[in-house]
């Protein structure tokens, strides 16, 4: 079978691992040759299929049916600059508009976060792509290196630094931040923290940025002992998740140690503690009588403690 | 035994995988908590064994043994930001100057290659992050938001866009640009490509940033797909390498496909093959009538095609 018989889609869908957390699924084709053409990309806003993903600022916009909410090219101001998407698997190009961030729902937000959970993974993925462009764009306007203004390129996909209006002709691109995100396990129990803004008898794993000049394997390393103080050996990868708040890269990871003492950054960690099997199945159920209440389904966390219990298990 | 009986370095060298490629194996306390203590930040500027590691340019300066070369810090030009690298096992803190980036050898340059596949992994780490986080400043001397100049803060680990000069006070921070690069195994072979730009009968794995709305595994099934147009199942994390030209996370994958059909991207790969297990031992051993010239020993993909044939021979 050929590349013209098959979409990106049954490809993108059978590579993923048994794990894919929200935001990990997306799978539409981001038409990679047609951002760079310019010929192409006109023709492809042209199309009377084409299609602009609603937005409110940063947050998703959904329509009776609970999916996201699209509209036609024509909905889109026209000095605005657009975003391809990528094209689905009806062939219709898939726009966003880069009009500034604006307003964006706290990560708090409760009916947000569950209006995102209801969403089908490639749809959960539209979104966490088109929410870090979005925002990225609105606080690129300028050049890092000379400070000139910087005009969208690439359907959306860079911004370049004009040297006609006396800018350095610099180009720059959409980042993506790796942070880990990990578990310890020391004497058949794991090592959950907990921060002083979340909720209430919440606790979840330790993560950090990896910082440059790092491996995944040494930031796992360095955030266990600047956050708890422990040093532990064999840290292993286990899933990947977009995260577009605004636009990091979770790697879950778990790692072993053989002395659970504790020595807590108390800027960073109000708490922390060694959680057993049974604990954390019984916080994965939402038991009345868990001694922590598990991470959300949409975080990593959640997918990380799962896959320990299901490790502990076999 | 307790945290301050013992060094980060001994926490970090125990949690590295077997495989540590080059770069990945700095070990130094990077000592967040000077960074963002002003007084404390300050207090390790003025020890006398404080060090300054010296650079031209972005390029490595080796002393007499092929060592990474240091000076003191009564070395720095007065007006120069200071970058605080850590705090090494000598208890010296180890700081960098943050010039403006000036030249940089090509990643061609055979002899800064040499001499930087000598280095222990624990100096080729300090010069990654040195590297990146100077070049990281050079590019950044203005804000990305409002088009202010901005000015080092935390010990050179961010950089703030001050309200007092009419700016929107954003604070920006170092950027690690998380790549894939990764095998395809198909009917006990691997795949491998060339860019125009190799060398003669250089071949290694192919490549590619992960985008935003993107876990690891969906960018490793999409570079497969637009660049050799095959699709893959069973992604799996191999390693990872920090890669400071100027700032990329390298993650090395391997995945599998049943079709072997490739169907080459001609702009990205000039190109593609697939290879047996003798044809990647040949090459990895440097034999004369090998197909291919491997990739170098400090570039991931090496370790990438060396663990495979490990797990072959397995």
């Amino acid at each position: 079978m050929g590349k013209e018989d098959m979409s990106i889609s049954q490809n993108v869908t059978s590579a993923l691992s048994a794990i894919i957390p929200t935001f990990a699924g997306g799978t539409m084709d981001r038409a990679d040759q047609v951002r760079v053409n310019p010929e192409r990309l006109k023709e492809a806003m042209m199309r009377p299929n084409a299609r602009l993903l609603k937005l409110d600022g940063l947050n998703p916009v959904f329509d009776a049916m609970g999916d996201l909410a699209w509209g036609g090219l024509y909905d889109a101001s026209p000095d605005n600059d657009l975003l391809l998407l990528g094209i689905d698997d009806g062939d219709r190009p898939c726009f966003a508009e880069l009009t500034g961030a604006g307003s964006a729902a706290s990560t708090g937000d409760q009916r947000l976060w569950q209006s995102l959970s209801f969403l089908p993974p490639e749809q959960a993925g539209i979104y966490a792509t088109a929410r870090s462009l979005v925002d990225w764009h609105a606080r690129h306007r300028f050049c890092s290196n000379c400070g000139q203004t910087t005009e969208t390129r690439k359907g959306g996909w860079s911004r370049t630094c004009t040297r006609e209006e006396g800018g350095c002709g610099a180009e720059h691109f959409p980042r993506t931040d790796p942070v880990a995100i990990m578990l310890a396990e020391c004497e058949g129990k794991v090592l959950l923290g907990r921060q002083a803004r979340f909720p209430t008898k919440r606790f979840s794993a330790l993560a950090g940025f990896i910082e440059p000049g790092e491996s995944i394997e040494g930031g796992v390393a360095r955030e266990l002992w600047e956050e708890a103080g422990i040093k532990v050996r064999n840290v292993r990868y286990i899933a990947s998740q977009p995260w577009p708040f605004p636009s990091s890269l979770m790697m879950a990871c778990t790692s072993e140690t053989d002395d659970p003492t504790l020595t807590l950054d108390e800027e960073e960690i109000e708490e922390a503690a060694w959680f057993s099997l049974d604990e954390v199945k019984a916080a994965l159920n939402g038991d009345e009588d868990a001694p922590f209440i598990a991470p959300p389904p949409f975080a990593i966390a959640y997918n990380l403690l799962k896959n320990w219990v299901d490790e502990q298990d076999a």
